[in-house]
């Protein structure tokens, strides 16, 4: 069985992307089997079995073509990506959130997916303009973790904002009133986690939003690099309120 | 003035290296100035005279000549770079470590390097072979804070340990034996905390140097990105032990 699309180098507006590599394609088809259109294993693939055991389970067709790998792969070395449809998620109203505001870099957005993941908080907000989600690059830097959670885009905050009103907010702000330490994190399992973009960090308006999270620093840098603030905000947070 | 080095891309066996942009720059004219050969201003900068003023104040040639930008730039878009002598440090024998076992990606290894300036912990390893910290990539990803930081490379970890045998090691490890959570980090300032590489994390030998570290993590995921792991270990070390 093949797939009819004309394989190319991904675009944002088309309606399917790709997994590249065998871990991130097989977390797909155990995740969100009914997403996948077509699995592509290279002839110098050194589990072919493996994987066809799995598509054969889930009825998702595997095709070998050496020649498609040199279209889609760009600058990676992989034998084996997942052709996949784009699809849709809403956000729970009873568990955590993650929000993004306007996150430009694909490896950060991939990389804050596979960390909540990790720390099983798994609804994440979008407010764009925005890197993109589906892109194979920040499907990649996830490690696959993308098909585990629920990514739902927001022209604005405000649009969250009013969506969650049962949620407690809190913005990391540089100048946050609560300067987080392993002894002052909020109990509150309903928390939403509000993080700026790379350049500039959350506009000082969102001190108004609810309590301003401050990850102490010392005067040698001047801020920390994205995923490195969400990923400790989630972990102190996820810890206190139980989720790991 | 101007050097009498002709410019090229940078390669790892020069004795000279790069800073990329203003603000990598300043940090290191304000933290090493006597490593710094010139400055290098494009035309279109436009806050030359900020630049020109901290450079006459510590002595160091300012150079005009945009062509030189094509030559050093590669991808990047930067109006300002550094030219510097590289530089070798010893690691303190009385504060806290970070040691990293092969790192391989120049991103992670500036990005930990950046985090590590802000919680105040100023001495890393570096166990070789491992990602090159002079390179201009690893500079760029760590802001300018490698130059507030002491960075000693080591061909094994054996040389290591025995250099330091007050320090407390603290190998993290995906079976470590303590779970760590905000309530249980060791009270221990000397500490030294250790990271594998990207793709396989520490050996499991690791176990037997020290109380083996594991940051708690779901099924939904196999390993926490290194620069994620080591921000976190780092945090609540650094806190409980009352750096920051």
């Amino acid at each position: 069985m093949s797939d009819s699309i004309v394989l190319r180098s991904y675009k944002k507006e088309f309606d399917y992307s790709y997994t590249s590599g065998a871990y991130a394609t097989i977390e797909m088809i155990l995740a969100k089997p009914q997403i996948v259109r077509s699995v592509y294993v290279h002839s110098k693939y050194s589990d072919k079995s493996g994987i066809e055991d799995l598509c054969n389970e889930k009825k998702i067709p595997v095709v070998y073509n050496d020649k498609s790998f040199a279209r889609i792969n760009e600058k990676e070395n992989s034998y084996v990506f997942g052709l996949f449809n784009k699809y849709y998620c809403e956000l729970s109203y009873s568990r955590p959130h993650i929000v993004l505001v306007n996150p430009c870099d694909m490896g950060n957005l991939g990389t804050i997916i596979r960390t909540m993941a990790g720390f099983r908080i798994f609804d994440l907000a979008v407010i764009t303009p925005a890197a993109d989600a589906f892109n194979p690059k920040t499907v990649r830097a996830s490690m696959g973790a993308l098909f585990h959670i629920n990514l739902k885009e927001y022209s604005s905050f405000e649009e969250y904002q009013s969506a969650f009103q049962n949620h407690v907010f809190f913005p990391f702000l540089l100048d946050g009133k609560l300067t987080l330490s392993l002894d002052n994190c909020p109990v509150t399992p309903l928390f939403s986690l509000i993080f700026g973009n790379e350049a500039s960090g959350l506009p000082v308006e969102y001190s108004t939003v609810g309590t301003g999270i401050r990850i102490p620093l010392s005067l040698n840098v001047d801020s920390f690099n994205l995923s490195i603030a969400a990923g400790i905000g989630m972990f102190i947070f996820a810890n206190r309120n139980g989720l790991i």
